[in-house]
């Protein structure tokens, strides 16, 4: 008689995405890197990251926040930071490698956090792809051809120059308020960018950053997908003083969306708005999200 | 009888660069803001910056080492740092601020230190004022036209943006060689950039910035002034892998110009060739100024 085959020890998981290892699946023969914490069970939560931004960028607070109910997976798309491949030109192809990167973890349903450029790809995600998706958390992002996001090239350009001259990180311009509390909820932000000291992802190449400016552009550009065909239920959130993604344009998918909720826009905060209000923004989240 | 009137006590000198107080100076109504340091006699030394740069630029090394036994004379021009007014967008205007600087202090003769767009300057203070300058020092600069100047504005953003992305300061790409020492002598200077806290200078503005790096593009494009007409004694340094103003600009000024002497090019070093070379260019440019 032999002994009752043990199933393999669950992996532990990490307390915080500070320690969070940096794992890698193939993706049609690409390696994606990608990061997970929290609970094994329920809808995972796919994370979709700012124009140059790559594991590191996201706020453990907010990672921490969310991992402590749901599943969370944060990733570098095609090309971004230690995944492979180079980065396409386009929202479209993203979405597209978004959804490969879904499907090489075996998921056939997950749950959307798209930031800024991620919120363009989680659009289109959701409107290409609806059976995939559960909910979708849309948060400093705007329609296609939406107000002033064909400026986002000029104005990071602006302000990574300003920030090299005056030796400040252009994130305190672009994500937070030019006020006392806004610089304040900046140089916290950048600090805690910071926590993570070991395995840290590779920076983003120019010639990935530049790609994805094209794709920024063009989005801004184009009108399609149209938000008022996005049937999913939809959290939207941002600052009320958003420079990168004008505000107006979260009430405006808020208003065509036909199952969005808008998160009144934060106080005195910009297109961080998120990290700034990081525990409110995890409470609303992981309300918004329970099933 | 009245006792014999005393002369003031002579304003102590500053021991380094780090605690040198900023003074100002009116010219024409606009301050100008300075630093001195070293003895009072003899023709001082004035110190032309490079793009973007600021009191708080030079080497520390260097101006100690050359405030040994020279007095050296650092400023903003006009619409730099804490100096008041706008900055041109002509080295030529640039150059006739200078002139005008120089003057205000009440002096008639002065040597010249020009580093790459402060060599601009100093070519044409050189030309255009010949009885006010004795002995001049140009450092990774070129002549009006020279290869590779109508890049620098391209390769600057270039390197701004790599900065930006991989948390570099982008000097350390512009001045410094990619190989181990020139990486670790970037470093180096990069610390030595920051040992002066109190009163610091303030940052460029991006209309300055903006302003000589169209002056910077003119130049590349400009034939005059010609080096072969300027008589000074002057001296000619670069590293050997200069990058932003090709280190063959500076074979060409000591080539052209009658009395040029040539400091051979420094090895494995690129356009921060006087900083990464410090003791040595310091003992180079000292005896060169010997009367």
């Amino acid at each position: 008689m032999s002994a009752p085959r043990s199933s393999p020890a669950p992996i532990p998981t990490p307390a915080s995405y500070k320690n969070a290892p940096t794992r890698s699946v193939s993706v049609r023969g690409v390696d994606f890197v990608y990061r997970q914490l929290g609970p094994h069970d329920g809808v995972p939560l796919i994370l979709l990251n700012h124009l140059a931004a790559v594991l590191d960028n996201w706020d453990p607070r907010v990672i921490d926040g969310l991992a402590a109910r749901r599943r969370v997976i944060t990733f570098d798309n095609r090309g971004v930071g230690a995944s492979g491949g180079s980065t396409p030109d386009t929202i479209e192809a993203m979405a597209h490698d978004a959804v490969l990167f879904i499907r090489a973890l075996g998921l056939d349903q997950a749950d959307l956090l798209g930031l800024s450029m991620g919120g363009f790809i989680a659009q289109v995600i959701a409107a290409e792809e609806p059976h995939l998706v559960r909910k979708i958390i849309l948060a400093g992002t705007g329609p296609a051809g939406g107000t002033g996001i064909d400026k986002v090239t000029a104005l990071t350009l602006r302000a990574t120059l300003k920030g090299a001259l005056t030796r400040h990180d252009p994130k305190q311009f672009l994500f937070f308020t030019d006020t006392e509390s806004g610089r304040r909820a900046g140089r916290a932000f950048l600090e805690r960018l910071k926590e993570r000291t070991d395995n840290r992802d590779k920076a983003i190449s120019l010639s990935s950053f530049r790609a994805q400016l094209k794709a920024i552009h063009r989005w801004g550009l184009q009108t399609s997908p149209d938000p008022s065909r996005i049937h999913h239920p939809a959290l939207v959130a941002n600052g009320e003083s958003d420079r990168m993604v004008p505000s107006e344009n979260t009430l405006d998918l808020a208003a065509r969306m036909p199952r969005a909720e808008l998160v009144p826009l934060y106080r005195d905060a910009g297109h961080g708005g998120i990290f700034q209000y990081h525990d409110e923004f995890v409470s609303q989240a992981l309300a918004f999200l329970e099933p």
